[in-house]
């Protein structure tokens, strides 16, 4: 009985990866539970809302971006981590439709979850102040730069995918350019934390996640992105 | 009789205007219909496909994008002529949820749209020449660039519309500083012409317009986009 539940929840979580990556996350249930074999009443039983479905089959997926914050602070050369940082989590994006999204949106998310990503937050905010100090990186470059471009390279990744697989790769370099500090012209503002915030709850609402607060700040959930520093 | 199919082609081209914009292409004709107080089988008399209804709905639209492309050529200098024509086409896009997603996809479309395009594109491609002979726009722009930066602003603006109405702004000035030639790294290579008319025929099918052929080359189908210079 015990080993049935376990075999269950484990071929849910499978067909979920797969599903979420091909699909995105707002992929109908039904589907998973088609794929893992299960009734889709077994497939509630085990996760109660969607958000912990993607939860559990997004883990892998979330260590791996830890792991490439992590990876990216060994690089000698302040620029160098900064830029590798960037191009692994447009990479992990582009072969995950379902990562791609998640990275720009909030979630109610798991408690492991949410160590890897405060975890990853501090690397990553490392990388910025050092690319920052040693004059490489813009001074005028923000937190919500890096999530206005998981945004743009998480829809330049799914629409090329099927004819252009690496047309994402040259989009990244344009956009490590532009993060590139070359004494240029000064930027229109960027967005607040606050209406970023708000943009990512919305972008899980609409994929059916939960009860997502859509005004006031999102406080009690989770930010699976990038936020870098002090809280929005 | 006369006058009131005048007025019923008034009324739904004015409504498909309105829930385009708010909507995309793939919005429900049932809710044009609704919007325009006729029945679903007048609309599908008067525009008997979703293509011919985009076109009449758009064309005042691609005008002010042809528009802004003849204006951008007066400029007296070259980078300030392309980057004025990439800040209109992308505020364009920015109002505009329907003409965001037409700039970056093909479609069976009017001779007057076809017309007007083939006009932008001979002054696109001026400006794109002017500003590379200059010095200014990278040496290693090329079209499918500017057609990225489409499908990623498309993006940006539509999900920041709601709570953050101004952030493609500041993303616009990243992809301009990207484009400005500051003898830095070459780029990965970009998408073909030929991938990314396949990328922009899915997009239109996606959306349910017409047989628009997959494989292949589109020929017979009018780019409405910003190709510039020789065919794919």
């Amino acid at each position: 009985m015990r080993a049935d539940a376990t075999r269950n929840r484990l071929a849910v979580v499978r067909a979920a990866r797969e599903v979420f990556a091909e699909q995105g996350l707002e992929a109908p249930l039904e589907e998973i539970a088609r794929r893992a074999d299960v009734g889709i009443a077994t497939l509630y039983r085990r996760f109660p809302s969607r958000e912990s479905l993607i939860a559990a089959a997004l883990l892998e997926k979330i260590r791996e971006y830890a792991a490439a914050a992590r990876r990216a602070l060994a690089a000698s050369d302040p620029w160098d981590g900064f830029a590798c940082l960037v191009r692994a989590i447009c990479e992990l994006q582009a072969r995950d439709r379902g990562l791609g999204e998640l990275l720009s949106m909030t979630l109610p998310a798991s408690d492991e979850v949410e160590r890897l990503r405060a975890e990853a937050q501090v690397d990553v905010a490392e990388l910025v102040s050092r690319a920052q100090a040693a004059g490489r990186l813009r001074p005028d470059f923000v937190a919500e730069d890096l999530l206005l471009m998981l945004v743009a390279n998480a829809a330049v990744a799914r629409i090329t995918r099927s004819d252009a697989p690496d047309a994402w790769q040259r989009f990244v370099g344009l956009i490590l350019d532009a993060f590139q500090y070359t004494g240029g012209d000064s930027l229109p503002a960027a967005p607040s934390a606050a209406q970023m915030t708000r943009v990512r709850a919305r972008l899980a609402a609409d994929r059916g996640c939960g009860a997502v607060p859509l005004t006031g700040n999102a406080s009690g959930y989770v930010e699976t992105d990038l936020r870098i520093g002090s809280p929005g």
